[in-house]
């Protein structure tokens, strides 16, 4: 699965998909638990990302009753009185352990799919993006989500087996073999920093 | 799960995903035996939409050098020699079990999701439908994108669990499962005919 | 022209484009005089949406190198050192007379189609419009691309002939009338009013 | 104006726009007597573009109750009982002296842009183009709508003043100026000919 391309550092972006409160918070009303897991991976890919200046974008689901489209008939927790999410509310933020710098970009959508209906095409046409590096919650939803939306528009999309989560590990083994089978390299956080730094080695040599 | 919403039958379209002949016969370049299990369940949805004049739209996927994208990185059976679901080909055309009459539509498409570049939307739209029944192959690839495209769109989707099918079993079982979280109801043949016709009862009543 | 359909006021939103302060300043590096003069006219319709609870929604172009596409090719004033409608400036901010209120939504696009890549359809779409009463500059630019991604998305339109501008008379006109042709009614602010208020009327009586 | 880029032939397709027999023939119902006359200039540049290898392009405008989205509304040519541009009728064929070489790819669609929901931006990105020479009927209807959806999409656009047309010449001009305004290039057919074949000489040369 690894090798049905590299990546061109050059021409890559780092994605971060969803990694705020009301997801990763203990108690939140839509805690993924294995979401606090990939902490420590996505921060050592951003890390290496920050190094080699590879930009790093985020994404926020935040949602309200002006954009709320079909979101609430599936996820009651959305709506009030929990209000997950809430547009401008402290849930909706990115958790601290990630909190963007001042100069990474942040994309707000309204459903699962970060493509649909968000500037992110745009962004990443503008700074020549064509190799995304895809991390978040939750694998089966967002994340699936934004990597078909990736595909679709000719992104060569890896995703990172250890850098994505959700709360049924049936669903995500499952999702990653799709991915494989279909849309995107699955890799290991290791396996990826060592891809970009080789590409490092391999220029200097 | 079923509970979500009720089809209002006036505003429902079947919707049948590449049941192709490279797909679907013996010894095809990309078959799915599990493929033609389903194919009586859809005959028989057809023929009670048939029955109530709710259309039904076809899909198929084709390709060509022209439309290939990123697909033939991950599936190189569509490139040539082997060229399935190649443009204008027989392996291209739908299974002659559910070949369509003459007045139902065939959406082409280059890729999985059956909204992305094609003109399913429009249609749609144009004969007002806001409910979909969803069957066909690949459970993970196709249907999935396709089930994930409608609802970004607003669709409200009924995916027909013995109407779908794809290789895999636990990706098979886990794709339900995230349908039902996040995307569509999901629910039998039987129980959708059911639905169906329930309708009929009630307005008759 | 005005007799193809009528609007539904419980179904209708009042779009204005890219008022900013870059467009309508004197002395602004992009300055529209001609934008100045059709405030009065937005100010009574707005006024008059704002009293039936039609939605009211504001765009605004920003740029910035992270979302520059092709604009900058054509528009050298978006680029430094002028940074015209730079993201997070007060030039890319509506301007005063028109500022929304905290609960009128604002939509921030890169391009001119201010339904290209962004929330536009969601919003509609949740909030239950169909109909649109576009207004803002400029006619032949962001006005025109916005009034086609309506029609495309099957908003019946209705552009205020008095309630946009751009600085070219003759683009102007023709505009209007391309508009009239083929994507939507043109009438002026007061037959707008006037038609918003009948409805009221009639459901009186 | 025709600074602002150069065209890569290698990267460059021709778009030719609607030319069908409902729109060009003598006393067709939606007959446009100049796109009789830009038939000639179309022609030359597309003895070119095949002799450059350079990828050639039809758009054609099908309609049926299926697809008829809100044209109607504003063309009730397309409508029974005239049917002009009927799906698989003859008005809705392209003109004989323009009709498509076997190779060469036919798009259908159902609106003025091109792009909206067809695959057109999948064929352009699958054969690497990222340069339009864009012809056709009528400069601002479909011409327009497909200049502007190429811009949305990163394509650099040049029109050719004299292979595009309408009935109106003081829109058909407005057009013109608006397109070199935001969104193309404005070069005649002999300065789009001798662009292509000066690419030639210099790397002859």
């Amino acid at each position: 699965m690894g090798s049905l391309f590299r990546i061109d550092r050059s021409k890559t972006a780092l994605l971060i998909i969803d990694m705020q409160n009301d997801f990763l918070r203990i108690g939140a009303s839509l805690e993924v638990p294995a979401g606090r897991e990939i902490i420590p991976n996505i921060k050592r890919l951003r890390d290496v990302c920050r190094e080699f200046e590879i930009p790093i974008i985020y994404t926020v689901f935040v949602t309200s009753p002006d954009t709320k489209g079909l979101m609430w008939l599936f996820h009651p927790e959305h709506a009030p009185p929990t209000k997950a999410c809430w547009e401008e509310s402290e849930g909706a933020e990115i958790y601290h352990e990630l909190y963007p710098q001042a100069n990474e970009r942040v994309i707000r959508k309204h459903c699962y799919d970060a493509f649909y209906d968000t500037d992110l095409d745009t962004v990443l046409r503008s700074v020549g993006v064509e190799y995304l590096i895809i991390t978040g919650v939750m694998t089966n939803l967002c994340v699936d989500s934004t990597v078909r939306g990736a595909f679709h528009r000719q992104y060569k999309v890896t995703v990172v087996s250890d850098g994505v989560a959700c709360p049924w590990p049936d669903i995500h083994a499952a999702e990653l073999k799709t991915f494989g089978l279909g849309f995107a390299r699955v890799l290991k956080t290791e396996e990826v920093i060592c891809e970009l730094k080789c590409e490092n080695e391999v220029k200097k040599a």
